[in-house]
C-alpha cells in the first residue's frame, strides 16, 4: 500500500479538533504527526479528551516556533479561532508551499474582501491568500477543490442550507425572493468556550432563537446563492439552539417558480445527488430527523407539499460536527490528496 | 370570604389533569371535590403522581355512574381524550345545567361542523352543544367567555400563534398570503400515551418536524385567523419536537402590508396587550426564550426586523402545559365564575 | 394585616438568588426592598432573568456604599461567593445589629475554626461571628434558629443526607462506621460560573463522579453526624453529576445496629417527621424520585430492605435549589421572623 | 482475503439489534445475510431505522419458517425477548448444528437451573442447552468461549461490575461481605418497549433508583462472583436510571482485606488488564466518565482512596449498548470464529 499521508491538526483541543482526530484515527491512508493546542501544550491528547486514552497520538504542542518546512506535512487541518487563523495559514503557506490546508474557521470562506470586512469588522489580514481559497462544499465545488492548496470548509448552518437550495436555485426552480430558512442546531455548533449562555443550566430544557436578523453565516449564504443564481440573492435565515449536542435541521420554505410543483423540486434534488455518497434524498413526503444522521457524514433531505398550493417545505439534516465540520473537512482532504472520497468516512 | 367554588377535574391522571390539580391547589377561591381517572379509579392521586403526597385530595373515581346533579359542581374541567369528551360533556350539561365546563380537548374548538368532520374523520357527536361552545382564548374572546356555559380551551400551538398574529390580522397590518409559522414544542405537548416515538431514547438528542403539511391545529388557526380577517386565511404551519419537557416557541415570518414596518407591527402588539396580565410584549428587537415562561401562564412576544426590507420576524413563547393548557383553562374558569382573572395564576 | 417584613437579597443574579426572588414574590408577608448584584449593578432584574419582566422589583445595585442602618432591613439573604461573604456579613451586623441574616454560602456552616481552616485553606475572616451562627437545618435546629441573628443555610448535599441520617444516628439505630452515601445532583448545584466543565456539550448525555474522597460538604456531614452521635463519625460520601437541572438523590447504605431491621429504621423516620410539613417519609419499600419534589420545598425519604440481612437502603430526594437552598432559606426566615413556617412555600 | 463469515441477526428492530448491524457493517470479515424482526417482517431496515438508508441490507423477515440448515450461517446473534429465545435457539442448534450463537438475552446466562427458575419464575425451556452455554465475558472466560457453540452475552450492569470486581475477588484482595455497587444507567438499557415509565416526559429532568433490593442482574453477579471467590458471595446492588441515552457508571465501595490498600487494588487491576484491548485502567486517583467510552467497546476503570482508611472507591464506565451489549457480542463472535478480537471494534 502507498505510504500514509502526513497530517497535522491545529487546534486539537476544541470539539472540532477532537472530532477530526477521531475520524483520522479510523482513516487507513493517513497518519497524524502533529497536534497543536496552545493552552494545553505539553499535555497528552488523553489529558484533554480521555476517550483517546487507548490510542497512540503525538503530544500537544504550541504553534509558535514550529518549523513547517522541516515537518513536511502533506495536509494541515486548521481548527483555530477567527483572526489567528489568517496569520497562521499565511505562515504555513509561505514556509511550506507544498503543504495543503483545510481551514475550518470562517476566515477564508468569503471571496469578497468587502463582504469580509462588513461582517467581521476589520480588513482581512491575508487578502492575497483569500483570493486563492476555494469554498469547500465538495458536492458543489469538487473540481476546484481537487486543485486547491487552501480550502475553506463551509459553516455548519450554511452546508445544511446550501445542499438543498443550490440545485433548486441553479435550476431556476424556485422564487428567489421568498426563501425562508428556519434552522435549528445542537449546542456543539457554538464551540467549547466557557460562556454563561452555554452552561447546561442555561440551555437544557429550553429553546430559543439567536442572531435574529444578523448571523455571520448569512454572508456565506449570500455568496453561494448569488453565485448559483447569477444575481444577488438575499434569504431570510433564523438560527435556533436545541438542547442537544449534535445535529442541525433546517426547515426551508420555498415557492415553486413557473409551475414547478414540490414533486418537481424533489426530482431535481434526486437527480443532482444521485451519485453523491454523502447526500441522501428521501422519498417524496418523508422528512429527516437529526438522529438519522448522528455521527455520520450524511446529509438527509426531504421535500413535502405545503398545504398552500405552489409552495414546498424542504427539510435537511446533518451532524454539525461531521458533515458540518470535521467530516466535510476529511472529505475535502480526500479530494485534495486524491484519496477515495469516502475513505475514513463510512 | 365567599364560599369556595366546587370544582371537578375529569381525566386527572394525564399531564394536563395533573397540572390543573397543581394550579387549583394554589387557588384560594376554589375547592377540588371530584377527580376522575377511569384506568386508575379507586387509587389516590398520589399513587399516580407522588408529588401530590403532601396534599389532601379526593380519591380518583370512574366517570360512569356519577350523579352530576347531586354533585352540584360549579365548574368541571374536562381533560379527556378526543371523542369520549363529546359524550361526557353532553351528559354533564343535560343532567346539571348549572355546571359550567372548560374543555381541554379539541372537540369543541371548531364551530363549523364541516371543518370538524374534515379534520377528525367523522361527524360531531354533539352538534347542538358544539354551537354554544365558545373558543377560550381569553385575550380575544373575553366577553363571550364571561357568559359561556361551555368553553373550548385552545390548543397549545394555536394559542402561541394566535396571540401574536390576531392583532396584526385585525389591524390589516400584514400580508395574509405569506404567513409562515415554524413552531417548536416540548414533549409534553404530545400527551402521556406510551408510544414508541415518545420514548426517551427516541426523542432525546434529536430534533425533527412532524405532521408537515397537515396537523389538526391548522383547522383552529384557519378558523380564528379567518374570523379576524373577515375572509379566508390559510397559513403555512410546521410543528417540530424539541427534546425538552415544556415550552413552545413559534418563529413567525410575515410581510408588512402597505408600508407597515416591523416597528409598526410591534406598536400594534404593544397596544393590544397593554393591560393584559398574561401577555408580555418585549422591547423591539428582543426575542423570547421558552425558559423565560417556564411554569408560568405568561406568553412572551418579540418582534424584530428581518434583513429583507418590509419583512418582520415575530417570535412568541409560552409554556404548553400552562398558558397552552391548564393555566389558560384556569384563566377561563376565573372569567366564567367572576373571579379575579389572575387568581391562582401568579 | 401586619406590615410586611423588609427583605434584601445580596447576590441576586445567581441561580440561588433568582430562586429566592421567585419564592419571595409569592410570599404575602414580605417585601423585597433591596437586590444587589455587583457585576450587574444598574440593571433591572429582568435584564438578567427575563422571566421577572412582569413583576415590579428594585433595580440591582452594588453592595459597596450601602447604608445598612438607613435601609432598616428586617432580614437579608446573603447569596454571595465564599470569602466575600464573611466581610459583608460582618459589616451588616455591625452597622445594623437589628437586621437578621440567612447566609446561603458555606462560610458560617462550620462551627469549628480549625475545621474551617482545614477545608477552606485559610483562617476564617470573622471568627467572632462564626461563633454565633446557627446551622440552619430547621427540622433539627428549629429552637436555636428562632433566636438566631445569623443562620447558615446548609449545603444541598448535606441536607439531603442529614435529614434521613440524623434521626437514625440520634436513636443509635445504625452502625456508625459503615455508612455509605452515594449522592447524585443536577447541574444547578454547581452554580452559574462559566466553567468549561459545566457547558451543555460537556455535561449532557454523560454521568460522572467528582470530588471523590474529598468534597467540602464532608466537613458539614462530619460536624452534624458527630454532634448527633456524641462521638466522631466519618462517612463515605461520593457526589455525582446528573445531566438535569434540578434535584438531588442520595442512595444511602446502612447496617442496622443491635437487631434493628429496615422496618425499624423506617419507623424511626416516620415518627421523627410526623408533623414536619417539608419532610415526607414514603410507605416502607417505596423509593422517591427527584421529579416528585421538583420545584417544591419537600424532602421525600424511602426505606427498603437490602437483600443482605441486617442492611437497609435509604433513599432521599429534594430539589437542590429549593429545600437544598432558597426554600430552606425562606423556611429559616419564616422561623426567625415568627411567620408561619410554611408561608410562601406551598 | 478469506471469504466473509455469514451472519444473521435475530431481532434486528430493537436498539441492540440496530447497534449490532451498525458494528457488523464496519466489520471487514463478516457479511450480514439474515435480519429478522417479526413485527416488521417485509419491511426494509431503513423503514425502522432511517440511518441505514445508505447501506444495502437484507429485508427484514419473520423467524418462523426459516430453513436454518439451508441458510448455512456461520453465526447468529440472538437479540430476542426473554423466553422466546430459548425456543428459537433450541431450534437453530438442532437444525443447523454448525451454526454458532451469541445470545444477547438473559436466557442462558445462569448455569444453575434452580437460580434461573427462582429469578425468572418458571423452569427453563431448554435445560440441556443451558448446560453447554458459556458466559460471554471475554476477559474472564476467553478460553471457553473459543470452543463454545452457544455464548450468553452478559448483562450490561453485570459486565460493568464484574470487570472491576472479579480480579479483586480472585486475588482475595477485598472483604467479600461488604461490597456495595451503586450503578447508574442510561435509558437504552431498558430496551425499546413503549412503556409509560420510559417516555421522555417521565424520564428527562429526573433521576431515580429502581429494582431496589431485587434486580435480575443480581443472579448473574452472584454466579460470577461466587465462582471467582470459590464460595457464595452476595453483594449490595442498586440500579438507577440517568436521563441520557447511553452509558453505565458503577460506583463500587470495597474494603481492602488484610492490609490491602487502594493502591494495591489498583495494581491488581492494572496487571490483570495489561494486555486487554477493551479494558483501560486509569492512573490511580482518576475516575472515568460515561462520555469517555461513549460509542466505543471500552471499559474504563478508576480506583481512588476513600477517606475512610482501608476502604477504596472503584468506578467503572462502559457504553451499555456496545461493551454492555452489541460490542461485547461482536467481541465474542470474533473469538468464536477465530478472527482478530478487535476486528470491527476500533
Amino acid at each position: 500500500m502507498a505510504t500514509k499521508a502526513k497530517i497535522g491538526v491545529l487546534g486539537a483541543s476544541g470539539y472540532t479538533g477532537a472530532d477530526l482526530v477521531r475520524l483520522l484515527l479510523r482513516h487507513a491512508r493517513v497518519e497524524i504527526v502533529l497536534l497543536t493546542a496552545d493552552r494545553r501544550a505539553g499535555q497528552e491528547m488523553r489529558d484533554v479528551f480521555p476517550q483517546f486514552s487507548p490510542f497512540p497520538l503525538p503530544k500537544l504542542v504550541a504553534i509558535d516556533g514550529l518549523d513547517w518546512a522541516a515537518l513536511g506535512l502533506d495536509l494541515v487541518f486548521c481548527a483555530l479561532p477567527h483572526g489567528t487563523t489568517q496569520t497562521v495559514i499565511s505562515e504555513v503557506l509561505t514556509r511550506a508551499p507544498a503543504t495543503k490546508i483545510v481551514d475550518l474557521s470562517a476566515d477564508f470562506r468569503l471571496a469578497d474582501p468587502a463582504a469580509y470586512a462588513k461582517w467581521y469588522g476589520h480588513e482581512h489580514y491575508a487578502p492575497e491568500i483569500q483570493k486563492e481559497a476555494v469554498y469547500g462544499l465538495v458536492e458543489v465545488h469538487r473540481r476546484e477543490i481537487k486543485k486547491a492548496r487552501l480550502v475553506a470548509n463551509p459553516g455548519c448552518y450554511t452546508s445544511c442550507a446550501e445542499l438543498p437550495l443550490i440545485p433548486l436555485i441553479e435550476e431556476e426552480a424556485i422564487d428567489l425572493d421568498e426563501i425562508v430558512i428556519d434552522a435549528k442546531s445542537g449546542m456543539t455548533g457554538a464551540g467549547r468556550s466557557a460562556r454563561e449562555s452555554m452552561l447546561f443550566s442555561e440551555v437544557s430544557e429550553g429553546f430559543h432563537a439567536y442572531g435574529v436578523g444578523g448571523h455571520r453565516h448569512m454572508a456565506e449564504l449570500d455568496q453561494e446563492f448569488s453565485a448559483a443564481a447569477g444575481r444577488p440573492v438575499v434569504v431570510t435565515f433564523t438560527p435556533h439552539l436545541v438542547p442537544m449536542n449534535r445535529g442541525i435541521l433546517s426547515t426551508i420554505y420555498v415557492r415553486g417558480k413557473q409551475g414547478q410543483a414540490p414533486t418537481d423540486l424533489h426530482a431535481i434534488l434526486l437527480k443532482y445527488y444521485l451519485n453523491e455518497p454523502f447526500v441522501h434524498v428521501l422519498p417524496f413526503g418523508e422528512t429527516p430527523q437529526t438522529r438519522h444522521v448522528r455521527g455520520s457524514n450524511m446529509t438527509f433531505i426531504g421535500v413535502t407539499n405545503d398545504r398552500i398550493e405552489g409552495r414546498a417545505i424542504v427539510i435537511s439534516a446533518l451532524d454539525n460536527l461531521v458533515k458540518g465540520a470535521s467530516g466535510q473537512a476529511v472529505q475535502n482532504m480526500n479530494v485534495m490528496l486524491g484519496l477515495p472520497e469516502d475513505a475514513g468516512l463510512l
